[in-house]
């Protein structure tokens, strides 16, 4: 994409408004818009990365056998009373609305309601289980306080899988599945070295449930890590037993740190309220067994931003950046222009996504600019390059900058990791 | 995909509670679920569908220059009282509702006021211009009467894009190449023969604006058609003139039919309301032209299903059709078993988009369902089929049967249109 055609322009001052890194970083890229707190728009840079993340997880869902969906938000209170989750006393976090002829409706905040229902159009017998679906789809939450960016919103997109199983065991060997794939996730993301499974409370039907925290300043809650097992416990777990549950060493590290999933056995918490039943093999009715499996992908994004960003701005794991190369273009003669302009097309025909700065600007304003936007390689074409034959690549993490050979150039580019 | 494994499962009778024909088709084909009147979720294989649209509209959109961006719902009233659009009296679709604090708040039925206060973040100079920020994303309208089905919802899927230009000659410019991106959408979706530019009037700042009509029965408009123009005029036009107008024909056949999109030239109504403008080549202040470009990705899925399918079921085109391929096995000897799943792993090498009806039933039951879901091809592997060495091919739309060589059976499918 060229530079000079993007629409968003970057701020030389981080917004006055916002308190949290993230925020400031990806408001001053351009990457987002704030509307009101905890309420953002995604702009085309922001849009690039928010859908890279989606696709991350997707692909990994699809691995688990997932089946995506997309529900809606407007919710009739019918199922949620089954459940007890309709009143405001009981769930204070609902936005609600109305139909004009005065039937009041909420906004989804999460959808076991929504979806337990669904299934009872598709699951009869033991021929219809194991289920897996999942959307990535907005939710709204009526937060008091919206103060850390998009790592805690009111209107939110959120990535939600529900297994739905015959028995415990069908049950368990799923949710075990699933913690390999949220691990990979987060691996893909470049937060696997800070990101911990930390025990959290289990409710009705299990011992524990799962929180995935990445260690972060940022973060909202504290966990209790156990360096010798690389697990964690949440605050609730360290007040009742105070040690790791897995090797029951007292020796827990505590960090501050943003949850950026969570697994929980639902057990027949809303099969028995909505009668989810199937027929099993004999022809009896049983419950089903249900799981949900939850990721935040802006909250995701905040927490890269946050972890991975330094003094100049963005860094963009490869996966998720909005592209992978930033092509920049110094000074403004014909042959630079000529030759800039050929790599462009060279690097697009290798299927490699590039935003080429062609923008006629100062040097240091778009290597500020480059900066700023954290792209993982810049390349640089000036009249020095076309001296030498060769192209100058700087490495945004590190800094390193190599020389590369110009028939190496798209190898080079498509090697990087 | 195993269609063993695809948790939607078809209905034998259509709902009672739907009066549309695409409701009832969608539903009982496991497509869409109901969730209230005018609110659908949409299940794997109707969600493939509607991200197919999408796809084939962000292509078009992004060859006319489009940068695709995702807004919020929530608004404030701040920006909607400057439009003179926030009071219920003078909009009557709202859904309104509030922050913990008793800040009222809207959920977005359209993008102007946001977006025009967004983009004075980013458009300082003429050389900002012009822009085409558009997105895909859901909208909420309080529809006193929602029984279309998906044609018109209370919660649905909306393209959206705005252009923002530096005079009306570059504003017109490019009203006249979305015309033509409008018509390439409808024609790929299998509608371009009953889609017509329909003028409607155009408000403040242009005699008309245009609409894109589908004629069908299920239609909630009429329209009127100049056959030798190919073009139509709306109530609202027929009313004032009473003639064509292009070749001033007074001779125009009334039709029923569906908006499935609208152009429209805003002239300055937003940039004067929120104050946008831009510095000229001389440095002095102008306001920004823009235009509005709608299309609703759920209602042409509706519209698609009201004009192409038949007593049988659905009839998808291929370019938005969940699979290309509907791959059923007849009969259970081994032979059969391995020679199916021996052509569904060929086609995806291929890279070709294959549902493979892998169930223990009988071939009748799955002759049905395979009509009702509606997928372009269906190839049969049975007894028969493997002592001829050729597969039976079957097309949806005209139930014309080919008998194709093995080895030619990829071609034939990738070649087919």
């Amino acid at each position: 994409m060229y530079q000079s055609k993007l629409f968003t322009k970057t701020r030389k001052e981080a917004p006055k408004d916002e308190v949290s890194k993230n925020a400031q970083l990806l408001i001053k890229a351009g990457f987002i818009n704030k509307e009101m707190a905890g309420v953002y728009s995604f702009l085309p840079l922001g849009l690039r990365v928010l859908n890279k993340v989606n696709n991350v997880i997707r692909d990994e869902m699809n691995k688990l056998g997932g089946q995506e969906v997309f529900l809606t938000s407007l919710q009739e209170k019918a199922n949620w009373e089954k459940t007890d989750r309709w009143s405001d006393e009981k769930v204070d976090i609902w936005f609600k609305t109305k139909l004009k002829n005065d039937t009041e409706l909420g906004l989804a905040f999460t959808h076991e309601e929504a979806l337990t229902a669904l299934m009872k159009n598709h699951i009869r017998s033991y021929k219809d289980l194991p289920a897996y679906p999942y959307q990535i789809q907005t939710k709204f939450r009526n937060e008091t306080r919206a103060k850390s960016g998009i790592m805690r919103c009111r209107e939110f997109p959120m990535k939600d899988m529900y297994s739905f199983s015959k028995d415990t065991a069908e049950h368990e060997a799923f949710y075990e599945k699933s913690k390999a794939a949220y691990q990979n996730i987060f691996n893909r993301m470049g937060l696997g070295d800070k990101t911990y499974i930390t025990f959290a409370s289990g409710g009705t039907f299990s011992k524990y449930s799962h929180e995935f925290q990445t260690v972060s300043s940022a973060g909202e809650d504290l966990i209790y890590i156990c360096d010798k097992c690389k697990i964690a416990v949440n605050k609730e777990i360290i007040q009742e037993q105070n040690k790791c549950p897995a090797c029951s060493g007292e020796n827990l590290r505590e960090e501050k740190a943003v949850e950026v999933g969570n697994i929980f056995n639902l057990g027949t918490k809303f099969s028995d309220a909505l009668d989810l039943t199937y027929l099993d093999e004999k022809g009896v009715p049983q419950k089903v067994i249900m799981g949900s499996y939850g990721i935040g992908p802006g909250r995701l994004m905040g927490t890269v931003v946050e972890t991975l960003s330094d003094d100049n701005g963005l860094v963009w794991p490869v996966e998720i950046s909005p592209f992978r190369v930033h092509l920049v273009q110094v000074g403004d003669k014909d042959d630079v222009k000529k030759a800039a302009e050929n790599l462009y097309e060279e690097l697009c025909k290798a299927s490699i996504e590039v935003l080429f700065d062609d923008r006629d600007l100062r040097p240091g304003e778009k290597f500020a600019d480059s900066d700023l936007l954290g792209l993982p390689l810049r390349i640089i074409v000036s009249e020095k390059t076309l001296m030498s034959s060769e192209y100058e690549v700087k490495e945004r993490k590190t800094g390193k900058v190599s020389m590369v050979k110009e028939v190496d150039i798209c190898d080079f580019v498509k090697k990087y990791k």
